[in-house]
């Protein structure tokens, strides 16, 4: 527990205070941009601090058998999560919709008490994990409720039971990612699930907004890895026996999985874990054609090889992240395994690129981490592969220069099946580019597929343009609506692993069927009555 | 749809009636029972007619603008499922809880109007495919309702569209499995979901139960293939987008697998297909020491090697399927792939098992189909694997000639985590077997796993017993209960894949947690206002 105490997290941007961007780094982010995307000059604004903000007078206290805090850093650190539009209201300084007050229960006795507290004073509550939702899943306005607090899991951050036999831990919702790293390190265990907000993120929210990690296939989502979960509702506790598989009934962790905290707070899960895979291979494949490196991801994730990374990045991604500026597309290639060398699966999949006239000018690399171990060779990750992900862990720190040089910058994603896959690209291309250009008079579109299935790729796109400052969440909205509307007319999802919370809602309940959503609506009322549970979103 | 025209069914026993047992398969059948198992002297008793039955007066009509039957076969046809206790009951006449009208819509909208009716005129509608359930998922009393109405989907049962490029298809729910072979092959398709009840029971059948198929790991029960699902509630038509995948919200698809009829009838579904796999590898494994099979079995699966068949048999089992009748256990492994040869994968599943002592004097063997058909060879389908498949599908069809000998036949099935599974199975054999030897003086249990997970095994039991005639249910319940009582204490689910029904509820209300129980009630009765879906299945 140090992100408000020893190392502070920043109050308005991603991550930790002392990563915010100086002045140089953004000197240099800002010739690169105008370089490279060819946007108009962008200012550098000064960077808020934390004395300047303005909280609202808090509507109420929280209880006294609860450690909860109405500090100025507290309310100011819960108000948001991390997308472009929080970002841009917390440099802002608007936090009028801070929480009255954050609730940090350090056991699940203690969110008990908190929730019968916020069922009987009518408080809203909010649950807050690494508070990385990018789609608005953690604010709430508490328009109708008493006041709104911001229940925080992560004093709630341990390893409780592993089962080794079984490959199985037990872990706390408020565990982070790096924290859980630590502690299954200890039993030579790893969980292997990594979104990008991995560094902050938390078991807990993974399972409550169906995150996507690191697996571009099998297990692309934390519910693959998910054999039951505990969670508090204001109806009582719920706990999913421990079960490799079930067939009894619709089920059941399943209804917990990207329940979004409108039915109660995730408190700790029973997840598969496995050893660190020594087994290696990668390779970066280059199209001259995206539509051919479509074709061949395609065939390689309909044969079964299941890649670990599978990421098709388009000419404008992979010159985004440096990796290629001659206009063609590259396949980032992986496979892994705790067992056996992957040397195959690897060399299949680069013959049928081959077929579609990919080319791997260098080759793949294959390695097996004990046998280095064993000879003393050091850490080599200098691949493509390797530069590709420390960019992309890199990446949410970017946002915070970008949001503070006058740049518009958001990323949305989808899953479609392959057949739609060309006619929802083209549209996205011209739909979500006529946007930015109307808007921001210019814009860049990028974009990736970050999972791949048998029947479809979930692309992921990053879009960037110049905001004029003070009109950024004007501009935004408007970009956003295109993009969102986009999918919804294509038959893709509005969200493949990002979650509905508000920003998706009216998307989603246009997604879901009526008669569904009406289930989903009588089985909150009966888990919470009061419906206080994360009022707004989701439902 | 020839199952009660051209061909018939029968009426009370599993599938065709000009396959009922001839009184010489069934004294080859006693010798071998009495031989092998040691089972006093079994009778021979009258398979029953038709004419014989006694059916109530149906209390209620069908509504007139459907096609509905009130025939003497319809009803005794659409009475039961097919567990031992459907066939008991069937076999000595009792049909006092028969449908009092039989629908067979032959379109949604009819799906609608049955439902409309069924609603307004208090009707409980038992929706019915293959009547393949082993759980008493299609049997209703009725009690508290003006009557009972089957709702028969087989004639909706058409591939209606298929994507072979994003490999999925558009089927009726009605369709049963060798009806969707047929028709995805002039696709050069097929959906490779292969239940024990393949050859009669209907998509929509393993949408409701989340029935387990052909695939020991990663492809193991249907949900692993919908893409989305079409149903008619008697609230309306849902029908959840065609995607490879979504984390928005709790998973719609998830909560109509697994339904069971208790909040409408499945019409449809998109499915994944894939091409006839060409490749395949298979060969058997013999332990002196089940245990070392099971060590075997648990390093083969969380190799992640992804074997298509990973069927340990126990030395009962192993004898019961006339493969081995030297007390060793039997690791049956099959691989397959429709892009490349599966030969090292199939290695190094045997260099694990052979750490474990397991031996494989036959060697594998290696196919590729393709080849063999460019070079004019035959079938030669004589493997063990082979023979274990015709026995499979042939399995059922002994249960007809079993209870009209008096012998009690029945099979559970769990799942349960790897630190678990010893003690568990040590208890189900002893409780089960005193069980046996209590009700009925002898008794014979044998194991194998059918599915198995990177956490843990689904194990798969028969027992064989011999029943007094007129006895027999009294004495299922008996077994069946201390079967039931020890997958609940040891901590495992009460079904893998066979549903829940009526036969396991009890069971199963104590499985789940209750507030989830509380909460499927409150979109049971959003979606079902009047309670007329399926009532007693599940819920």
């Amino acid at each position: 527990m140090t992100d408000d105490t020893n190392r502070p997290v920043s109050f308005w941007a991603w991550g930790w205070e002392d990563r915010l961007p100086t002045d140089e780094d953004r000197r240099e982010l800002r010739t690169q941009i105008e370089g490279l995307l060819g946007f108009p000059e962008r200012p550098l604004l000064d960077l808020p601090g934390l004395e300047d903000v303005e909280l609202p007078a808090p509507r109420i206290e929280g209880p006294d058998h609860a450690t909860t805090s109405q500090s100025r850093r507290a309310r100011a650190q819960h108000t948001y999560g991390k997308a472009y539009r929080d970002l841009v209201r917390g440099f802002h300084g608007d936090y009028a919709n801070a929480p009255d007050v954050v609730a940090r229960p350090e056991n699940e006795s203690e969110v008990a008490d908190l929730l019968a507290w916020a069922t009987e004073a009518n408080v809203a509550v909010v649950p807050f994990g690494g508070g990385t939702s990018v789609v608005g899943g953690v604010e709430c306005e508490g328009d109708g409720y008493a006041g709104v607090c911001s229940l925080d899991v992560r004093e709630m951050d341990r390893v409780l039971e592993v089962d080794e036999h079984s490959r199985a831990a037990r872990i706390q919702a408020g565990a982070r990612g790096p924290e859980i790293r630590e502690q299954l390190a200890e039993h030579g265990l790893q969980l292997r699930h990594y979104p990008q907000s991995y560094e902050f993120s938390t078991l807990g929210g993974w399972i409550a907004t169906r995150a996507g990690g690191h697996f571009a296939t099998r297990y692309t989502h934390i519910d693959d890895f998910v054999e039951s979960v505990r969670a508090v509702t204001p109806s009582g506790t719920l706990e999913t026996r421990r079960l490799p598989a079930s067939g009894a009934g619709p089920d059941p962790n399943r209804f917990l999985l990207g329940s979004e905290g409108a039915f109660g707070v995730i408190t700790e899960a029973w997840v598969r874990v496995q050893p660190r895979p020594p087994y290696r291979s990668r390779a970066t494949v280059r199209f001259d054609d995206y539509w051919d490196g479509v074709a061949a991801t395609r065939e390689i994730v309909q044969a079964r090889l299941y890649p670990a990374n599978c990421r098709l990045l388009d000419a404008n991604e992979a010159m985004l992240n440096e990796l290629a500026f001659d206009g063609s597309s590259l396949l980032v290639l992986g496979f892994e395994s705790t067992d056996h060398p992957v040397e195959d699966e690897m060399a299949r999949a680069l013959e049928l690129a081959d077929e579609h006239g990919g080319t791997c000018p260098d080759g793949p690399t294959h390695r097996d981490l004990n046998a280095e171990a064993a000879s003393g060779e050091g850490d080599r990750d200098s691949s493509t592969e390797g530069k590709w992900r420390n960019a992309f862990f890199e990446g949410p720190y970017r946002y915070n220069a970008l949001v503070s040089m006058g740049v518009l910058v958001d990323t949305f994603e989808t899953a479609v099946t392959w057949d739609q896959f060309p006619a929802l690209h083209e549209a996205v291309q011209e739909r979500v580019g006529a946007a930015m250009d109307e808007v921001c008079g210019t814009g860049f579109l990028s974009c990736r597929f970050t999972h791949v299935y048998e029947d479809g790729p979930a692309p992921y796109y990053t879009l960037l343009a110049p905001a004029e400052v003070g009109r950024e969440l004007e501009q935004w909205r408007e970009v956003k609506r295109a993009a969102s509307d986009t999918l919804e007319e294509f038959g893709a999802t509005i969200t493949h692993h990002h979650a509905v919370g508000r920003v998706h809602r009216e998307h989603y309940h246009r997604e879901v069927p009526d008669g569904y959503l009406d289930a989903v609506r009588s089985m909150k009322r009966t888990l919470d009555p009061a419906g206080v549970m994360n009022p707004g979103a989701l439902l």
